[in-house]
């Protein structure tokens, strides 16, 4: 274990603890600056990403980089950089997710629970490309009082010192009684050091993976420190038999073709026998004019081959092409005999991520969204919502399919966790029991939002 | 990888997703008749015990078990049966965690967004000794809606089967209709079992071991899954320069003798200076009483040497007795000269779990309770009040040193997490952005407790 590593888990830690008790003026403060500078330091960072471009550049050129990767790593693609420094403004804004009182209890007369909500400690995020991720994490923590060790991709090292130390120089410039520790953001570059992170979990209280399900899953299993698994999502969308065909082609054509590359993307169509003619070459049109390729099961097939859509766009589907995240403009179809059919297949192959049911009828939604186990449960609406910024939390940490402490889209609430706090007057345990005094448990009406 | 394991968490993954749309009516039910024959059954399982008993107490005379351990294991002990059938009343009465929602808002008209609390899923405990925990544990499960795999020690081998077979009994007892899938409880036995086990994270979703530290960390270290640590505690008490006499020896002396052995007992006392010589010998008489030895530091040793008190109730502090669980009638004193030392001595010896200070200065409180970081920050209470039943909590699942998910003493809610429902028209999101539809994101009242 190198010293260098430990030393900066133990500043981290440091800088968390300071952070424990650090008001919302000083942390917004820190935000704002930070936008000051990311203002201010624009050509110098657009000049390093730039350097990382060229890089990326040649291993595109030479196949090891994908395009879409590559469009990624671009500070200065459109109104990419404008969107960085509105999402730190953005955060400035969000509510302090700390010292938010969930539970009050009068335990007895001089005894007072309150269990108010604190940062976690210390955050590890191990992120790819997306240089972006610097400043949208390293805000998120701050706001949430946490200190965070950031590990990126090699593809955008010069991008991420860029943004580090501009970051870090806004830290600098603010008056010692109102800064935050330098430590409270720091970043490491090298592969061998998340290895050796990954063993020190007396500094480090919570690790964030964005990246494929292969290195979540690698994260997972190197490390006691828990693990909020950003993973991949294979999401499905079920046309119920009671779906209203105005709904039917709308949905499942947004659900997989708004962005097919993003994790609430629907990769599987479930469609009811009792509708397979009926609505089936209505969504299989809306599909295919968005460009969509289509693997179906045999009854499916059969449906297709009735209409006029060219041959070339769809085919048999593969048992395989149930449990595979396309993330591209292709969905496996099959056909299901009854709502319970399609919950089950969806509790056996989907992702746990996010799954919406098309009907007219409430108890077929209702039986759909109890019975399946995800992150979210739709009733005629598009996978697509499964988004911090559409569920109104402002700004997002990712998505989760944990189903421990955050799951779904995660904002700054994910970023928290609570303490007891316990105000008596001189109380012993032992003045209570049989014969004793007796808690009194009663609920202490609690005055916020 | 054993066929028979696989089947198992196979089966209890298939009875989790049943019991996330059991009714609180059924699972009371199930509740009610677990009681039912654990009150029929009471000879045989006592019986059962007798086996356990016989054994152990030949381990006990060969020096191989503690008579703590040997203790723990009696179930006909004093009221401990009748504690027992209680307990499961006591989950009965609890509200049910699930369906409740915490978070509703409105995305735009016709696109509502609700945060409801569901099962987890499959949970693993793994405990020794006490076989008590397969009846307590058992019904916080139902309770919650989770399908429970038990892993119960060898020295409670038979009381465990019996008591897990008169579970199985009342399950079946009930009409088809009622009843929850009989698979909601599995008990397995053997040691091997466990690393199978530890291995189906795409059936368990989270793993509760009650034991030593070592086994917890062993656990930690050996799965994917999500680990609920219920680590031992090193507590500490902080008598702040501004202590009232009248209450520093009481509140350390049941933090430290009300039952020792528990997680929640205090194993060091730091002691401001300026009170050093005004309260110590108070609060080390009132100790020594109650049969408490003292590994002092050399300031503290030199007040105590002017006391009446006979020598061999003390002896000096070494390092490592301020990192020591003593898990007995033994405490070590540190003197401190400032708050701040008190605070930066625990947040690096603690455990995180409880700590108390007494002080009659609110900002000292308040400072010690925002920068301490612990489950519990206590002002003027014992550390012995972390517990969920004092807390109100009505049941325990016991104590986590966990920073997420859930802190402190778990109740039900910690056997919980959510799912988003959202409750659409048809609608795309591709009907929103720039030009087009915008997010409303009001909040929905909430009508319930």
């Amino acid at each position: 274990m190198s010293q260098e590593i430990i030393k900066i888990a133990e500043q981290a830690r440091q800088a968390s603890l300071v952070l424990q008790s650090t008001t919302t003026e000083q942390k917004n403060a820190t935000i704002r600056k930070i936008r000051e500078f990311l203002e201010k330091d624009k050509d110098a960072i657009l000049k390093a990403n730039q350097q990382d471009l060229e890089k990326a550049k040649a291993e595109v050129e030479a196949g090891r980089l994908s395009a879409s990767l590559f469009k990624r790593l671009d500070l200065s693609r459109g109104d990419k950089y404008q969107s960085l420094l509105e999402g730190v403004s953005d955060v400035d804004k969000l509510p302090d997710p700390t010292g938010k009182i969930t539970l009050a209890t009068h335990l007895d007369d001089g005894l007072d629970l309150y269990r108010v909500t604190c940062p976690v400690g210390v955050l590890l995020i191990i992120f790819e490309a997306r240089p972006e991720v610097v400043v949208q994490i390293s805000c998120l923590a701050i706001k949430s009082g946490n200190a965070v060790i950031l590990k990126g991709g090699k593809e955008a090292y010069n991008s991420n010192v860029a943004l580090y130390q501009s970051l870090q120089n806004a830290i600098k410039s603010l008056p010692p009684e109102e800064a935050i520790p330098l430590a409270s953001v720091q970043l490491v570059s090298s592969r061998d050091e998340i290895n050796e992170l990954l063993g020190l979990d007396q500094y480090i209280d919570l690790v964030i993976p964005r990246g494929s399900k292969k290195m979540v899953r690698y994260i997972q299993g190197s490390t006691r420190i828990p693990v909020l698994g950003h993973a991949d999502g294979l999401c499905s969308t079920y046309v119920d038999e009671f779906a209203d065909i105005n709904k039917s082609p709308k949905v499942v054509t947004d659900a997989k073709v708004n962005y097919p590359a993003a994790c609430n993307a629907t990769e599987t169509l479930l469609i009811h026998s009792a509708v397979l003619e009926s609505q089936l070459p209505a969504i299989a049109k809306s599909l295919v004019e968005q460009g969509v390729t289509m693997r179906a099961d045999e009854r499916a097939l059969a449906v297709l081959k009735t209409t006029d859509i060219p041959a070339d766009k769809y085919q048999a589907a593969t048992e395989e092409d149930f449990d595979t995240e396309f993330l591209e403009l292709t969905i496996a179809i099959k056909v299901v005999d009854s709502l319970q059919e399609a919950i089950g297949h969806i509790n056996i192959h989907g992702s746990h991520h996010t799954e919406s049911i098309i009907t007219e009828k409430k108890e077929n939604a209702e039986l759909f969204m109890a019975k399946v186990d995800a992150a979210g449960v739709y009733w005629n609406a598009s996978t697509r919502f499964a988004d911090g910024f559409r569920y109104g939390f402002g700004a997002e940490i990712g998505v989760s399919t944990n189903k421990t402490h955050a799951r779904g889209p995660v904002g700054l609430e994910g970023l928290v966790i609570y303490k007891y706090k316990l105000y008596g007057s001189g109380n012993a345990v032992g003045d209570y029991g049989a014969g004793k005094r007796s808690y009194i448990h009663s609920k202490i009406p609690i005055n916020q939002d």
